[in-house]
């Protein structure tokens, strides 16, 4: 029977990362995340790999840019204010199209806030924080173990799309210690070569890595439309989802990563008092599971989405729904989480109106 | 009558400044808005204002976060990635509460992209590039008038909500060159006391500005519970919006900036061909104008929205309809631009379709 | 009769900076210097100038180099850590011959060490710390009343020679609150136009400010043997010296700033005494004032220096008599000061050995 | 017989810290050291070794102050401006006594300046470039195959007295191709262990790596106290100097580096003319080999210095023979550099002075 050992959700990410042989990363600490560099800091010599405290955010996420055009598998993480710093050099790379992982510890804001948990940088994370029209994978765990087997296979998903995919966490998964099944790393995919890769050029054409598209006047604008057909192509291919209980419930309650587990404790009492509710939890926040919410708003009365920001991923359950069935909002930004009773509550309320 | 005289959007964008007494510029170069702060280090001295020429985008915005404390009409301007570097800062702003205006000339992105115009920062612009959710007020204009005349605008409305405003242009309208009426200031609202402002502390009590609050566990959330009274407050007060022959259209048009410009001239087109088609165009895209498309979704079948990006605003759109009426979408990001007569063109598909 | 106020060292400073019409500076906190940023972020603005507070030394220092390119009287002070991060920057200004004034309130040393007073930076200042062939003015007052003329002077000097005047001082002087008399600034000599500054060029041939010198092969060694022959101008011209009962001395004492004035009073002490003893201190220690040393050192039979340093000064004594008289050496770097009756003590050794 | 293979210095000197086991190389290009950074960045994975491309000159001086108090033999290499922005840092690690290599290849100053090989940074090197009272060990080899040998002893003097050690070339040291002898590295003396080092602790008393020494008023003074005696040991134990013709020299011509070769070629002219010229060259011009010049200058009538500097060296020869005998000097900055013959002549003008 395979081995169970307590892991942090950050030093879980790190083994994960350690496993899914990434071998490089640099990053610069803040709270709640610093167990991920500090982590890394020890783990990584041990493999053979590199870890370096960057000088700041901006060298951080520019030596990923670095690392990973010259093929390594890499990884960086920060927590909110520190991503804020990262998002020219996240244009940068999705333009660019390099492969690598970036995780964000979310913590309470705006400005330098707080240091609870919060979800707050949901927009930033799936709309694109930064400048262009690029976009992240953007895996959002509601639990240790998720979280480790997801990491893994971010890497594989990065270097399969050749597109950075966003982990997005927040203070409260990224500090949870939960019993971590560790697993082999198993490519989740056919992984692509990096021909692409600046790996020093003998007997080969010239690679090159750039995101500055002067040349024709049609050059930039064609990346673009080439960029819109491989994120088409990521949506129809990779969306992940959990479906607890919808198929005769009135009403779905959604939310994601951790408030979505929360909730679903909530669901579960409700059920146990026979109340017809059910929960959709995207575990891919982009590609948004679009498909599973427009299914459910054929069946479902109304919807209740938990946040624990002042209100952003409802905007996507609106937009996957059409605005066909109410939708009613629950959350707070800046450090407030729900518990099951309240969120059982507000479910009695919805249900009542 | 009125002179009027020749000039660049950005020239303009830093006389409506002036005038309406901003007195603290803080800058870093990049095309297309140099003449932001070309025109800035000439003028600022002429009217005994400081002008920096920062070191980095990020000691720019972090000077104008200093300069408002200080109760400073103060402003700063830069072009996509330079954005990007700044949301750390425009974050803790946002948090702090602190008036100021921000430009974004937008330029082909993603990365280092072109330097044509485009639109591919609505997202970080409306939604919150930077982490926590806060909200900027932000305007975006479609001709060098009313870039000047919301300028100076901009200066009262950042004053009267304590809120940082972006204006939120693009390439084409900052190096166009019209002909503008310079006005006289006149505040726009009646100016509160900045009795909050780090002015010197003698015979009062201690001023603080932060956006660290650690406190109680709640200040955070009671801060954000803050911050969406006051949004909601300007959701309800400042919201503007042009309509153009809208009553009895089948087809709407929608779009912001210059976009919506060539836009209208595609819909003068169509209507010259007897199509029902008319526009509206949001000048302020957050608050977004949900009533007036509310409205005209009860009477239009259609809406057609052309973005310079691969589609961002029209989400907006979608919501702000509550999906009710289709909504067909043209654009591509990265330096591309219609014409009038690709826009007609479209109208023609979508009214056939 | 006129007025005295009480200032401390750093605060004299920059009054002194303010009356010789000094309108900008740039800085960076650091003790022991801190009252000089603070005093000229209060000052400046009431007389139309501009204070910067900069995002680091380095910024500070480049700041400087452009405000002086562009012809105005500027200034930036620091303490000995922050003096070597301006490093780079200093030997750019010296290369360019571009006029300023530089403040360095040394502290122990060397790396982070501490903030007592200190004399541990005299070879960085006199010697060239930065790269390359250049020299500093360097001024070394040895009271708050001289510190405040000096600096006056400082400004003069530096527009008169086209070449930086680095003011050395250290935590006592800097700290010590003495009673001024404040004076109307009149130039020091006849001040040359700035007819190579950066002012904006109409009507006449572009000015040029460069460090860079690629054209000939020859034309950086011209610029030295120029820089070497403007040099030899200064050391003709500005050698400042305060000479105490050196006349029938047996034993001279020499220092500089603070440290000679605590030696004075042991000199005096030792007169008392009956001792032949007596001091050269010189005011200027770069020109050095190595006539003053060689006349006396045909005179006297020894020589004693005392600094606050492991022994740097005492090289150019040693250089300045030709090893013609033995000179001895009583100093420790790292905040410790002597006492007169320490001083004294040692001239009774070294007069008796 | 042992195979040469031809190397530019700047190679020679990573190939031998490669042999010497350093492990850990940070830096930033400028000309003419870039073949340093360049190589190492090739040669270091196949060590296992890391290399990094930092983001500043500021940032590789303090990755080196991290890897060395962290155990790892580390080495960093700038050109003139570069080493003017490391100086905080060499201070910092001067001051808390960490062993590491750094590299100084030359060029001419002040400010940009040119490419041109220059020796204007003697003072900089010897004297204590930045602040307070520290020393750094500096070598100056004449020579591909001296530069490869003294870099694989600079790493064991560094560790045996836990202080920096400079190679001080300039660019045509740096740029010249000769054939080296590549040797097996062997400790050049007994390695002391690095029980200070900052290896995590487990089962020991925690190390401490600090520069700031607030603790007690004397602890900075003391800490003085003990590197004054430290650079003694290092000055009575560590001297290198090469004689040449030295015994019945009228004239003895002195140099350091490159500078000293071309003049050694210009002494053997000189002998070959029946001239009774001699060379010294210090190889390691700090610790000054003080007692060779003393030995010299009582036989020897005068001396004459060539420098490519405008008078630097100098002052430490005439300090070594305490001014007993006249020296001349010869040297301009900014790239000149003397020819076999220029220095043939100023020697037979010297001796018929």
């Amino acid at each position: 029977m395979a081995e169970k050992i307590l892991l942090k959700g950050n030093e879980a990410m790190v083994e994960a990362a350690i496993e899914a042989k990434c071998r490089f990363f640099a990053g610069y600490p803040i709270t709640p995340q610093n167990e991920v560099p500090e982590t890394m800091a020890r783990r990584m010599p041990q493999v053979g790999g590199t870890f370096i405290q960057a000088e700041s955010e901006l060298a951080a996420i520019n030596m990923i840019f670095g690392a990973s055009a010259a093929g390594a598998r890499c990884m960086t993480s920060s927590s909110s204010p520190g991503i804020s710093l990262k998002l020219e050099g996240i244009s940068y790379i999705a333009a660019a199209e390099l492969p690598c992982v970036i995780a964000n510890v979310q913590r309470g804001g705006p400005g330098l806030g707080n240091i609870r948990a919060a979800q707050g940088d949901y927009f930033q994370a799936v709309k694109g924080g930064g400048h262009g029209d690029y976009r992240l994978i953007v895996l959002a765990p509601a639990g240790v173990q998720e979280l480790y087997d997801l990491t893994m296979k971010a890497f594989d998903w990065a270097d399969l799309y050749r597109n950075p995919v966003l982990m997005l966490g927040d203070g409260l998964l990224g500090q949870t210690a939960e019993p971590v099944v560790k697993k082999k790393y198993r490519p989740a995919c056919k992984l692509p070569k990096k021909d692409w890769a600046l790996t020093g050029c003998t007997n080969r054409k010239s690679n090159v890595v750039k995101t500055l598209m002067l040349g024709s006047v049609e050059a930039l604008a064609d990346h673009n439309r080439h960029l819109v057909q491989k994120y088409k192509k990521i949506e129809s291919e990779l969306s992940l989802v959990e479906e607890y209980m919808t198929d005769d419930a009135e009403l779905i309650v959604s939310g994601y990563g951790m408030t979505a587990r929360i909730a679903k404790g909530a669901v579960k009492n409700a059920r146990a008092k026979g109340l017809k509710v059910g929960l959709i939890r995207p575990i891919s926040v982009w590609p948004f599971p679009t498909d599973t919410f427009k299914r459910a708003a054929e069946k479902a009365d109304k919807f209740l989405v938990v946040e624990m920001s002042n209100g952003q991923f409802v905007e996507d359950v609106k937009l996957a729904i059409e605005c066909k069935k109410p939708v009613e909002f629950m959350g707070v930004g800046g450090g407030w989480y729900p518990t099951p009773e309240n969120v059982l509550e507000k479910i009695e309320t919805v249900l009542g109106g």
